[in-house]
């Protein structure tokens, strides 16, 4: 941690309350380094994301949104991985010290840290170009994870949320589209502030074969999970959990390359159909929408009244 | 890891070899999250540095130095805490893709990590700014570590390595100085390539009080172990050991405030003075200096027949 006498006297000052672990830290932030102990039984998993002004969200994006999804996207992986939360560290690359910025910043990772109980135990200030890195650990029992390579012959893929509201927002902020007023909030909010899925861990951990969060849109996700798995899949359009918009617009593109979503992507045994519905039922907030099966090899998508091949698939449209 | 379909190739291609850690990896890059195991016994300890292009190494430096430098400080933060390497992830942002930039930059990090058995598990590429950033994990046998806060009255203040060459090589490079011929070459590899000093590891564990690196200059560096420490010190400007540049044009500062050395600072008890010879004559390549003792209280430096208070010092003058 190469900061300067200033430097750290602001990480200090703006990052020293974040959430607290649910796991033991030895020493936090003002060393080389921090030091945590690892509750035995237990294996790492580590993440790292950048976020980068202009790329990764719009430049007139809020501190507090910026916050948020800096550690959302991270929480995110975890998610997908099946981990529960322990510590990060963050790298914030600014083009000036900005106090007003700063406190709106650090008070929207306070809460996110806060609400999913991880700890900011270190990091490193700059100078330059606005971009946020944070690297991120989480816990699972010894073995006990999720990856992209165990989806097997028949499984069910789901997904978690609505898909393409975040793409909607950004299209919609860039002024691409215009959206009916009830669904401007709700789009841009999906964009902004994604909701990591880790809600979902311990159903995923008990029923799931494989899993992915939704980053860079379904098509491409789920192909990773395909080529690792080396399976193939079939998914119906129809199935896909878009709103009215999307689904009056035919603008399924949306829902299947915007990316941004941070939604989950995984399959299950179809044997497991009726704890779905049960999970439904009890998690409204959530709701996992069955959306195909994978197969023998093929990737494809029934819908439109024809069979489209998703494989080098570059989507209906292009936003860019 | 929310790369995108290219932007997984290109990490798969360019780093899928580093260098192997000693201890057991399970699920590494490709996924989104690694998963490794830590033996029972043992804390983590873990850092992040970012690197940005023309602020912590000039814009014309080599892909193959940025690679070295980037990890290299990042071993430097676990050597001041006696910590062995295990795994980094890496995020890379690149203004573009550049095979032969790539190519240069992943085999230098490859011989790095090879040489430090240090194992890179996962990583993001964004593409904006050049810059790197590293988040580090070593690992130390539980509460065995060193820390900046247990600095005790009368204990020798020691420094390995020369102080100074780094931000003489930097001077030389920007044309601010220009240096004999035989002080170019060292001087720009002490500012290009840093060793992390973790030949001293053991050494620290056993003997040393209190350590940090030297990544902001000597008088900014210890102030941070006499501050968590709550003590203060003197130290002698003849006992620096620098170079012979240094010493006949009176160009302390390079050495006092200069920075990028990566050289250790740490307290011993006075007691262990003759081992500190043996280490010396054991090992020429890293030479530890006394340059002074820690006291009760004050800030300051012996030599230019006076007393100078280090504390509030801005240098003798400035380079920039």
């Amino acid at each position: 941690m190469s900061a300067t006498q200033n430097e750290f006297s602001l990480i200090e000052r703006f990052f020293s309350n974040t959430g607290k672990s649910r796991f033991p830290v030895k020493l936090s932030q003002g060393d080389d380094a921090a030091i945590v102990d690892v509750p035995s039984g237990k294996q790492l998993v580590m993440s790292v994301d950048t976020l980068i002004s202009g790329v990764h969200f719009p430049e007139e994006t809020s501190p507090a949104d910026i916050a948020h999804k800096s550690l959302a996207v991270n929480l995110s992986d975890l998610a997908a991985m099946g981990a529960t939360p322990a510590w990060f560290l963050l790298s914030i690359t600014l083009p000036k010290f900005d106090e007003t910025w700063l406190s709106e910043f650090s008070a929207s990772l306070k809460a996110i840290s806060n609400q999913y109980q991880i700890e900011l135990i270190g990091g490193d200030t700059c100078r330059g170009p606005l971009s946020i890195t944070i690297q991120i650990t989480g816990l699972v029992n010894k073995n006990n994870y999720l990856d992209r390579r165990s989806a097997k012959l028949g499984d069910l893929i789901l997904v978690s949320g609505k898909l393409g509201n975040a793409a909607l927002g950004l299209a919609h902020l860039q002024q691409r589209i215009t959206l009916p007023n009830d669904l401007i909030e709700p789009c841009v909010k999906a964009l902004n502030r994604p909701i990591p899925r880790l809600e979902l861990t311990e159903f995923l951990i008990r029923y799931a074969s494989a899993a992915i969060d939704l980053s860079d849109g379904l098509v491409g996700d789920l192909r990773h999970i395909l080529d690792q798995s080396q399976k193939g899949a079939v998914i119906r359009r129809d199935a896909l959990p878009v709103n009215d918009w999307i689904r009056s617009h035919e603008a399924y593109d949306f829902a299947l390359t915007g990316g941004d979503d941070f939604e989950l992507c995984f399959t299950i045994p179809a044997e497991y159909k009726r704890v779905v519905d049960h999970w439904n039922k009890e998690n409204p907030q959530c709701l996992l929408s069955s959306i195909g099966e994978i197969t023998d090899g093929g990737y494809q998508m029934i819908g439109n009244h024809q069979t489209e091949d998703l494989n080098n698939w570059l989507g209906y449209q292009h936003f860019e």
